[in-house]
């Protein structure tokens, strides 16, 4: 596999489009939709699939339940598409996951459309961002997030919140770093920043050796209502990350050096914090679309079903039956199934209007 | 409200009963039994609540659903007794949360008893401690948890656990502490250490200005199955919580000042977790008997409910009429309320078998 860069659709648009192996990238800072929700004062679900959206109904399954009051779900793996009742005021709400956002990506991309397009198109028919989630990679590691909560302990952080949550785990043979974590804001507030070391969380959770992963912090930028809307009404503006980036990281967040001559407002902001920010207003918005569909039903039956599929075929040979075979062909597929397999079969281009 | 401590009914049995005001106590460390879970193998719940857990069956609620696959349970609020169906080997469960455990406090006094011998009477009757938790109280602060957390970043924690877990939150004005707990071992593992702030916890949970609180920590101990059936029979052989103190705390993690001249397996134990050790093995098994049931309901009563009697009764002194003693005349008991009201009126020594 090699990594293909396109050039965005539009001059200035700011959008990288990398398909394939992003940790090849030569910019250490990567910046992606991680989670959005937004909601339209209208109930013609048909009319926010086919002009905001642009799915066709035919690739997406239709549930007759949902989430928050809603009462029924389009979905397309994890793009969600929720609506309510006829005089209900929640109207329709679009809501993608961080994987949904991915998948969106390969959307886009087939009608050669950027975040931005979406963005204009939500705005423009009164959408209203209740949540807008940033994820910022780093694998430079413009700092250490150990070194920062040490910072912080030694009141060298000037921030808007009043409390910065942490956690982590240590090796107690020799005490080493095993995976630190640092929150500002609380869950509950309309912003709310998470730094951690995305390196640990993948070696734990895979069970990876830590070196092969390398360097690797994770800034994520959680906004809701108001922040939200403002930072997508930021983004249709700047066509860039720049303004967003430094509205939310640093408008919330500084890190400074203490300076014993000078009292704490005029501590000068560290230089480690002063290249981040500068690079972090230089970031593009990146895209990593992912047109698989559906892994996870895929994960499934290779995990938990191919032994066991393995063994009966083994045992149709010795006994030169055709159970495994037979079992295949009499099978039938469920209603999911089915639309499963129509989105597999098809091309994103096949499924966007 | 005064302060009375009861002598032990049997001498040497290293057990305080201390009725109210435990803070008003001088020995700063307290320990409690904290949870606990122990399974028999009969399906004679009968005899489980006569001569197990000696409280009367009309006292208590019963529900035909379960948790854990048991199907019915007999319940005193925070203390109860699941069954399972014949044949099943789940047998009868019994299970105490923290205040379940206090609840149980004031049945052992009213029938004169303590908790040795209630574990006495579930290893005779061949009860299988699945879980036990003890907590203790610290009011002196033999340690500060932020200097655990700096000497395990030193490496100077020796322990049997592999990885200590760690959060906590920080002011962001000045970077002082405001509550850290440390962890070693696993939720999932046998034993489970737990060493935190109450103080920082209490004073937010209440919202109550931490200067009111004093020094607080609290020590959890968790122990799962073999571990927490060990240690309810070396309760038993020792009558005092030394043995199990020690081999506890002591056991899983001991402090240690580092030491240049020295490989770390020589590295000293620290002074004050010497002190600490030292008085641990001198604690008393603590109980603070709490004969309050069904408070949650009464405190629901009080903060949701009152200010709308108010209003009503205000309205019907205004109006000259009756509708709030109405309401409540005309009320109907639900069985557990009727429930409620039975141990509400009775007094422990009434509820005992």
């Amino acid at each position: 596999m090699t990594t293909t860069k396109h050039q965005p659709p539009l001059a200035n648009r700011g959008v990288v489009i990398v398909e394939k192996e992003p940790e090849a990238v030569q910019n250490p800072l990567t910046a992606m939709v991680d989670y959005l929700r937004v909601s339209f004062k209208t109930h013609d679900v048909n009319f926010i699939l086919e002009h905001i959206v642009h799915l066709k109904k035919a690739y997406m399954q239709e549930k007759e339940s949902g989430f928050y009051g809603y009462i029924g779900t389009y979905q397309l793996d994890h793009i969600k598409v929720f609506y309510s009742k006829e005089g209900d005021n929640r109207g329709v709400l679009v809501e993608m996951s961080g994987q949904g956002c991915r998948q969106f990506e390969s959307f886009l991309d087939a009608r050669k459309k950027t975040w931005f397009d979406f963005f204009k198109d939500c705005i423009n028919h009164g959408g209203k961002f209740s949540r807008f989630d940033l994820a910022i990679d780093d694998q430079e590691t413009y700092f250490e997030i150990p070194m920062l909560l040490e910072k912080v302990k030694k009141g060298e952080a000037i921030s808007r919140f009043r409390k910065s949550d942490f956690n982590g785990s240590l090796d107690i043979a020799d005490g080493s770093n095993g995976g630190t974590t640092l929150y500002f804001g609380s869950k509950k507030s309309e912003a709310y920043l998470c730094f951690y070391e995305k390196n640990h969380e993948q070696a734990d959770k895979y069970n990876i050796p830590l070196e092969d992963l390398g360097d690797w912090n994770r800034y994520e930028l959680r906004l809701k209502n108001d922040r939200a809307q403002g930072a997508v009404q930021s983004l249709i503006q700047s066509q860039d990350l720049l303004d967003i980036a430094m509205q939310i990281i640093n408008n919330y967040i500084r890190f400074v050096d203490a300076d014993e001559d000078a009292s704490r407002e005029k501590w000068k902001t560290s230089g480690f914090w002063k290249v981040f920010i500068g690079d972090v207003g230089k970031l593009s918005l990146f895209m990593q679309p992912e047109d698989e569909f559906y892994e996870k039903s895929r994960r499934w039956l290779q995990n938990s079903c191919a032994p066991t599929m393995k063994m009966v075929l083994e045992a149709d040979q010795v006994l030169g039956r055709q159970d495994l075979s037979d079992m295949v062909v009499n099978a039938e597929l469920s209603d999911k199934q089915e639309k499963m397999l129509d989105v597999l079969l098809a091309s994103p281009q096949d499924m966007v209007c």
